[in-house]
């Protein structure tokens, strides 16, 4: 049961979303910049979702890897195998290098962001980061770090079906986040 | 030296706003709302500080932590006593028992979401929180795991003159975070 009263029916932070919109506002801007938009990365939107679930995964905050996984599952030809190896093992997962160097600084960035050593930079370079692409993973491990606190600190509804990731999965990739954020009820 | 090549002269997030004004707009539209607004939050501009400052404190962000104190200070009073004491430890400063109740809710949120417990709240409840209240003790305390790790993940410039942090603290106390925000260089 959620820690404060919440409206029904609606899981994770559309919950949230709907109890404080001005605040609910900027934060799905953010998120439409940081994971949808084509022209803001050069990091497609799948890749930019994996970095989401990801962090979610590593934060262990079940809403958000289960949405963000099944987002990242339709936005990369609906491949829910990469998504599943991602979340167990970066290292091992059928994905670039460029990609396993920068999961890699993203989980440091999950425990803190002093953790990334210039190290870690360059080992993301030689793999063909650019800079955008480290400054892009940053935000968005540092960006999940928010959203999964702010999804577990209030005990929002997590459901267990998996139909409902899959509903909004499908609807996220195709329309991205700024259109009918409640529809899942 | 920040990992990524950013503009010079500028401190903290400064630099990574100046960097990414794609990302900056919302970030910097969520803070005013969580922290400055007063029409949207019943906890006052300098309790809402307090919590940030806390929160940065634990994440040990020395440009946040520092910045975030200095408005603070302003917003309560130019009393930079009662900053050092919340730093220190909240159950020994000279602030409202609600307070110190919401403060340990965000030191909870800044570890994990999920180590906030019902009998947190309810003891926040008792020392007469409101829902809303929180709620946005919550939020502050998600967003700043976000602000700061983006802060040292990359890496970015923290001053040591305490004269750049008190001069950011008087012009953001008074004019919130919407207007001239890269005015320190």
């Amino acid at each position: 049961m959620p820690h404060i009263s919440l409206p029904e029916g609606y899981p994770g932070i559309r919950s949230l979303f709907m109890y404080s919109p001005v605040t609910a506002a900027p934060m799905n801007n953010l998120v439409q910049v940081l994971l949808h938009d084509e022209a803001t990365s050069t990091l497609t939107p799948g890749e930019r979702e994996l970095i989401a679930t990801y962090t979610s995964h590593l934060n262990t905050c079940k809403y958000c890897a289960n949405t963000h996984g099944a987002i990242a599952q339709y936005q990369l030809g609906n491949n829910p195998v990469l998504v599943s190896q991602v979340r167990v093992n970066p290292d091992t997962a059928d994905i670039s290098d460029k990609m396993k160097a920068l999961l890699k600084i993203a989980a440091k960035v999950q425990l803190d962001g002093k953790n990334v050593l210039a190290a870690d930079i360059d080992f993301a370079r030689q793999q063909g980061a650019t800079d955008k692409e480290i400054h892009d993973t940053v935000l968005i491990a540092a960006a999940f770090c928010m959203y999964n606190r702010y999804v577990d600190g209030l005990a929002t509804w997590a459901p267990d079906d998996p139909a409902v990731y899959d509903a909004i999965g499908r609807q996220r990739a195709a329309q991205g986040y700024m259109t009918a954020p409640f529809i899942v009820k």
